[in-house]
This record gives C-alpha cells, structure tokens and sequence, in this order.
C-alpha cells in the first residue's frame, strides 16, 4: 500500500495511491478526518480497515496524481535520525573508512518539503547546496530497545529522502545539523510504501539523478549498517516513535566529493528514485539569482 | 506568570505557579482541557485570559507543587535548537576560541524529561555523563527571518535546561546528537517564566550544583550570542514555530573539562538554578549499578 499526504484546501489529507489514481483515506472509509498522525495512533487497525475497502473495490472518488500538492507523507515527524557515512563507498569518497556504530545527526522536521516542491535557499546564505539520496524508513510502531531480530516489526514503512546539505555551513560548523536543516532541505516521499510490500529493504536500487543525468547508482546492500541494525541501534539509545524517519545515509557520488566538486544551482531538476518504492522530484531554486 | 506542565491521570494539564501554589489553568478558565499545546495555539488571547483570571483573585483550587508531577513545560516540542560553544569560558576550557556564528546541533525531543524526573542511563552505553546548565528559551510566535530588534518579540519564555551529555559518545562520534540525546538526557522546567516578567535575560546569574556544590557559576552576559542574536540567527535557517526550545549554550566549569574529569553517577543530584528564572533538580541513576 502506498500511503501519502496530500493538501486540501481545510488542511491535510491521507490518502492512498492505486492504479486508477489517489484515493482520500476518508472516502474509502466513509468519511470522517484521516490524516497520517490519526493513522499512526492504531497502525494495525488503520492499514486492516484501509487494506479491507480497497478490496472490496468499493467506488471511490480518484483524483489524477498530477494534480496532487503532495506534502511529506509525515508532516510533523517527532524527529528525523539521520545517519551519517552509511554506504562503503561514501565513507570512501571523503577519505574516512566505515564507522563500527552508525553515525547519528539531525535534520530539524521544519527542513521537511513533499514531492514537486521547491529546494529553496539564499544565495547569500550558502553556494555549495548538495543531494543525498536516501532511503527513509518511517517508524510504525514504538520502539525502545530492540533486537535486531524484531526491528521491522516496528517499521511502518519506506520512502524516498533527499538530504539535502550545504557543504559550507556543514563542513563550516563541524556539527551538520544547520547546513542540512534549512526550509526545504528535507523533500521526502512522494509516498510510504508499507513494509509488506517491501520484502527485503536490503535489496533496493537507489538513485540520485540530476537533470536527468544519473550522479548515484547503488544498492541499499551496499550499506555498512543495514535497516534492522539501524533501527536497533537507534532504539537502544533513545524512544523510536510512530512517525519518526530514519534516514539511512547516501551512496557514493555526491556533488562535494567529485572533482571537480557539482554543486546545485538554479532551475536544476533533482531525483531520487528507488526500486519498488518510488521517485521523488524537486526543483532548485535560488533566492536572490 | 510561571507556566507549567504537570501529568494527572488522565494526561497533562497546564498549570500556573502562584504564591499559593500550582493552578490548574483549566480550573481558572472555568473548565475545558487545557494543555501548553492549546495555549501556543493562541499565545496572546491565552496569556490575556489567564493574567486576567489571576488578576479578578477567583476563588480556585491550588495543589501544593511538592505533590506534583512535573513534566517539563512543553512537552513535544517540534525541535530542539541546542547552541554550542557560546560562552567564552567554556570555549577557552576546551580549547577554542568562541565562534563568529552561532554553532547549532539538535536534541531531540525524545529526551526531554521534567523537575524531580531521574536522569537514567546504562552502564554499558556511558561512563562520562555530564552536566550542563543552560538557560532555554521557549518560542512563542512563528520566526523567519526575524531581525534581532523584533527577536524578542517572538519568545514566550524563559526555562531551565540541563544539556546532559554522555561525553564518551558525544566525542566518539564526532557529530554531538547521539550523545546528548539519550532519553531522560533533557530535563527542563521546572516552569516557564513569560518573557514580560524577565526584563533582560542577558543579566541572569546561572549556576549548576552537583550534591549541593556548585560547579558552575556565570552570568548569561557572559553569552558569545547573546539570545536577541540567537533567535535572529536560528530564524535566518530555520523557521521557528511555537513550542520550539533553544538551548543556548553552558557556561565554563563543565566536569569532561576538569582536572581530573568529573563525571555524574548514580544517586547525585544535580540541579539547574538560575535567578529569576527557576531551579530544576533532577536526580541520577545508573541502571546496571
């Protein structure tokens, strides 16, 4: 199921992706105010009764993706654990090896933008705008201290993130939290697939493409930490939450790393594409060129 | 006004501190339920009908605060701006020099604890847990890209805040996130101080006792950025939003820096005091000691 939060005029709505086009959560279910908060209050019964109307294959209003104002499938996340150095060859590109624990950061929730938006900063604040693709995993179900071997049981589902970075304020403060953090640093969906569609989220193609031409190819099995491990680790340390994203740090090839360095500039279109999950596209724009 | 957070049975209420002890908002107002998220809903109205109540003297119910539950003011704050570096003796204890921007990382807010809660930590994860007072400014109004002569205008308020920091995974990892927000490793409270009744909150002794000793002492005139220029900066990257905490930053004397180090362990208490503001005491505890 792919679920995903879309802008009405009164507010937000949840509503699901289907072949014929996107579905409200509250036509499907005979009314009533869903959104993806109300959702992640009783997951269980929430996908059960979603899941249950979508085969019966009751008639539903659909509206054309295309006309969608897609917000991030979680609008307000309790927080996004961001986790640093995460692909073989990305450790490799700046010179570090492979960290033995994950490295965790932050991206502030306010960073957070959905699919088709803007990738928005000022040209006074910061000229070295860069892309991570990322796979999000989006927390279903409490978690504190879990094994590894029960860690997807807490995974609501996946998504597609771009962590978007400032090279200048990030490298320039040592701490990364401000140069990933701006407005609309964090685009994020379009939608979640849940995680019973996604057999093994070790096995996934992920790619970052730039104006159409390819910057990251690689497989999620690339990472040095895997999804379980992450959600495992996170967990020992600190309450994982329904609604909380893991972001799972990027493959090699981001624009900093490259020489010459690539960097983001004005009217650039930016991908982040994932087998089996989805495409998530935004467009840069520059404030002040 | 001193504003807080108390847990009841059946979830939070918002309370106000009088000389006669702690009043249920809700019983002031004449019923409905009220929370700190309700009254950052509508800042002004809320605060007006709250001083008004106060000020007509009406007969309510008052519970001593040593009965009290405290959780800290707000309660899920959407981020937490945590400042470093920004007092020039806690910079030169390190070993550097102050910043010429504001040096940003994240708690986050899953760490959040409130007065009297314990601080809890295993001692397989940490043996260099540390203290660190810090005055913590609650925004009240939405900010972007606000200047430092309206900064202000955009603060609710004023609380305690203990950084807590396991030092041993802050500097193993590099990026400071993982250690600092260990759950339990954010008390703040125990009240929130409005901003009308703190006239200068650069004039505020701050001071950090471990059973009883104190072992920090300093005066936030002693900030690097004092919290007019921190509002402001925070506000240029990131958008601001009600509920939002800044910590901005401990002074010198913290126990990773003395020789030798001294760390926290199971059973001290440390407190948080800073004058006009409130005194925030928690207690420690090593689980697997």
């Amino acid at each position: 199921m792919r679920l995903l939060t879309r802008a009405a005029p009164d507010g937000e709505r949840l509503a699901v992706a289907t072949d014929g086009g996107l579905v409200d959560v509250a036509d499907l279910l005979g009314g009533g105010s869903w959104t993806m908060a109300r959702l992640l209050a009783d997951v269980g019964a929430s996908l059960a009764a979603i899941a249950q109307a979508l085969a019966r294959g009751d008639p539903t209003r659909t509206q054309a993706s295309a006309g969608a104002v897609w917000l991030p499938p979680v609008t307000r996340p309790g927080k996004i654990v961001a986790i640093g150095r995460n692909y073989h060859e990305h450790a490799a590109e700046q010179g570090e090896t492979a960290p033995p624990d994950p490295v965790v950061f932050a991206k502030f929730p306010t960073s957070l933008v959905g699919h088709d938006a803007d990738i928005a900063w000022r040209s006074a604040d910061t000229d070295q705008v860069d892309y991570e693709a990322e796979l999000a995993v989006v927390v279903g179900r409490m978690a504190r201290e879990v094994p590894v071997s029960r860690a997807l049981d807490h995974v609501l589902g996946y998504t597609c993130l771009n962590d978007v970075s400032a090279r200048d304020l990030q490298f320039g403060d040592g701490q990364w939290v401000r140069g990933k953090s701006l407005d609309t640093f964090c685009p994020m969906g379009p939608w979640i697939v849940t995680a019973d569609e996604v057999p093994d989220p070790g096995r996934l193609r992920i790619r970052c493409l730039v104006n159409g031409e390819v910057v990251q190819d690689a497989s999620t099995s690339q990472m040095v930490h895997d999804v379980p491990s992450l959600v495992a680790f996170c967990s020992r340390f600190m309450t994982l939450e329904p609604g909380d994203v893991i972001a799972t740090g990027t493959p090699g090839g981001v624009g900093v790393f490259r020489d010459p360095p690539r960097f983001l500039g004005h009217g650039d279109d930016v991908v982040v594409d994932i087998d089996g999950i989805g495409r998530l596209a935004n467009h840069c724009r520059v404030i002040g060129s």
